[in-house]
């Protein structure tokens, strides 16, 4: 089923599981993917900036993603193509969708600067990838060094029909999220799906904001999915009451680059969803007295959150 | 008395008050810093990002300066003199230490990109302001976009005599703490003093990496000056739990630019520290939506620390 | 006279000379007004990057801008007054229209990112200095990072009033000298000034595709002169004759940062035109290997254009 | 035949011809590698960025490079194999070497920022291409934001035994070919082959600093490979007369981006090197205007290269 601007609920950013030797560790793959289904995810996204992605090559790219797209058993997965031209990007695109992707994901470049760059950059993709293929727009101005208005949004949305949903990390980005849906309730733009990254750090509010759901790769997506469940029911205390209980371990695994991806891969390890929190080269390990730090809020979490004290 | 490396505990980022039409608000400055020495600050700084200097002119810069400077009655007051060239810097600098300042703040600028370009700068920013001049490091990536290794750091300490203090607010920048107190332990580097911002948004862990305390606005300076005092008792879980109890907030306040300070303000004014929220031009203001959200993040960390639920 | 819409010709970016020991030459100065004048320049602009203004502090600032000035003798003199904020800009913007300066020359800051972003400052810049005084928009994405579209200068242009000129610097730029003046030709962007820099690489086009002329510091402004006359009259060969002539020294002038200036600065010490090649600290002085390649270009030049060959 | 520190003369930049549907146009491969050998180029780069190469597929990119290795007959090739991770560049790498090319060129990722940044990326690199495959050092500043001090080159070709190059494009780079030789002389460096990029603005002084020839892709690498012969047989007025003679050309070919590779493809195209002057998507052609432009500079050029006025 191709993704649409309905997407709503949790995609989690999956990590691409590695052996201590820098292969693919398919089984942490199905392992994964099976349990972001069980704890009520809604989708999920492979092969983003915290999926390694740059590390991979087009062939690898295309099993990676292949694997998690099989097992999901019909969950759209939704599949970064970022690349440095067109060429690769349509390969990795039209490949993933004839396997069965839902959507793809497009970060733009670092060298755009003009909101003529950003509209123009986006049309060109959408237009190399192919206008069957539903798009994410992916705003993470921390990372990228490319800085969206909402305008400049719209106009993405409106020259594009195939873009359906924003993956917003700006930040700070809550009112972004409310002039966004004030463009789609003043009729300027058409209907379309927010799921916020950016580690999970403002999700609390976000959701409050309009959005429609988180797409980020915190080590306690099940946390993600009752936050945003209790929300769309009306619980806002609970939603923040279980929200502030994983914000010190939450703001601890949100350390730009490497380093964060350590945290969440030794949590997810530690869960046993993966196997392993190996980090393809060049990457990062968990110094001990920074394992000893994850312990620590692991623990702290548990006294409220009893799953981060045990086990899957 | 100067700032030497000894120098510990919290220096809170005081922010400049302004009328709503853009005057400086002097009566505030001396209330604020009133209730940064009640609420057992060590120190204070101004002029800083967030005390948004650069909107001042030199004789404003100047005038503030002073009259937190004879209000602090003694407790030590670091004043920031970033400046696109050295006359300007120097300028400031030789001002302030005049009025009784206890040392400089230093950021560098933006476009400094080698090790080499940056120890240079620190040198002759050193001589600039004269070498009895006690300073500060400013070494804030996010927002100077200037990387320093921590071999960067140790050469300008071991450069300048007169560089006693880092504000470390790199992230992540956990690791770093602990391999900068590793060049002492190891002799390679004399003594500093290592003082966080960013936020605080890492303070709980930062001490215990080694770090001396905290150099951040946050509206709740007696939650900072808490923490670290817990800290230093040996007190973990107990500053934790301050922390955490905090951390909602505290995040919330954390977001780049005006809107961050926004948040600050208008806490610090609901709390009668300053009298208005205002920011000089161009500044942000807090939209409805945005002031309701603070208020409900007050009335929850107030559920654990009654400080926010009253005025000061 | 108020600098308007209809300058043209030649304004050079004047240098700041000092003594060895980092003071300001007065007396080169007033040499250097006098040989810009002589030479044909219709304006002069003064504390531009090459005038080495972030190196000065206010009081010196203005000093400098009033010097040459008065010196003018109503040659209009544009005074460069970025600034990081607008209470400094405002400062020397209306000290120096007070001392009798033509208009002033607002770069935008590097932090600057978005269309909006760069249209509300120089709106806000604009009210800043106050509507009365007419100011130039420096384009110099090479340097500043920022990066204006024709649509956003358009946009500044209907926005601001006061705004009459712009320094075109954007590299390459001849497609943007032919949208603007497209821009005022189908009526959706009123007349401005159009006087290029970017070291004068591009010169002999530039004015063929309708710019008004040179502001730009080539240690000989008496060619800048003559080329914009000669293309002025039709003689476009002759122009390109005399521009080519000059070619390899102005190349090798246009080098970045603080060499090019050493280069531009010995020239004009040795023309007399100023005393001493001095650049304030932090700066850069030739080594005898670049200095003896300027002796060997200079040397070529001559056989051309005689005045390289001797002193003015 | 395996790239080494001695290899000298002038190794054009590549540009990739296609037809105007995007294609890849291998006839044209072919008559420009003939171009190249019959005019005197001691080996050729591929795949740079003047070559697109980040709009071509992997599988592309691979069969370009072999086309230009098998014509080459045994003149060495070197191929652009920068990729955003070491999986995808080992790969091109790897195939490439197997094919036949002389070794590979690496630019680095416009993240890296520090000095060990810079050296971890290339000793990275290294170890991923393989130890066995020369490798040449893209440095590049103006395009991709990494600022290498000759401290930090040494560095790398001290820990890397496999580089053997430097593509030499800082700007301005004049004393950093005398530093980097004087790290040779005084036995801190071992030897390299400097090959000088940046459009070839400052080819006539490079070679005379030390560089041994030009790596970039003016379209008359004729002239080029004159020019560094000229110098090499001591006949420095009659090198700097030809290189003038063409800089007004050279200069404008010199426009960062698409437009300058426009230039140079219309000229090569003119020349009947290549077919077609098409660039794939996103590119750029020239206008009316500025096709007027290159034929009026290709005339004045004719009046002292009697190649500019014909075709080849």
């Amino acid at each position: 089923m191709p993704l649409d601007h309905t997407a709503r609920g949790v995609y989690p950013i999956a990590p691409t599981p590695f052996h201590a030797d820098g292969r693919i560790d398919f089984d942490s793959i199905d392992r994964m993917t099976d349990f972001y289904r069980e704890v009520g995810s809604t989708g999920m996204t492979v092969l983003g900036v915290m999926g390694e992605a740059p590390k991979l090559d087009q062939a690898e790219a295309l099993e990676i993603a292949t694997r998690f797209i099989r097992r999901a058993g019909g969950l759209p997965v939704i599949v970064g193509v970022s690349a440095p031209g067109f060429a690769a990007m349509r390969g990795l695109a039209r490949a993933a969708m004839d396997k069965g992707a839902a959507g793809v994901m497009i970060a733009p470049p670092n060298t755009l600067r003009t909101d003529d760059q950003i509209a123009t950059y986006y049309r060109q993709a959408a237009e190399a990838v192919g206008e069957d293929v539903p798009f994410v727009i992916q705003d993470f101005p921390q990372t990228f060094s490319v800085v969206m208005t909402p305008a400049v949004i719209r106009r993405i949305v409106q020259e594009s029909p195939s873009c359906v949903m924003l993956k917003h990390e700006d930040w700070p980005g809550l009112e972004k999220i409310s002039t966004l849906r004030g463009f789609q309730a003043d009729g300027s733009m058409r209907p379309i799906s927010i799921l916020c990254g950016n580690g999970g750090l403002f999700l609390d509010f976000e959701v409050e904001r309009g959005a429609d759901g988180a797409m980020t790769g915190y080590a306690f997506p099940d946390m993600l999915c009752d936050v945003v469940r209790l929300q769309a029911e009306g619980q806002r205390d609970a939603a923040h009451d279980l929200f502030d209980a994983h914000l010190p371990l939450l703001r601890y695994e949100q350390q730009q680059g490497p380093t964060g991806l350590a945290v969440r891969k030794y949590v997810m390890a530690k869960r046993g969803i993966i196997a392993s929190d190996a980090q393809r080269k060049p990457g990062a390990a968990l110094t001990a007295k920074a394992r000893s730090e994850v312990e620590y809020l692991l623990a702290r979490v548990a006294r409220k959150d009893p799953r981060a004290g045990k086990l899957r």
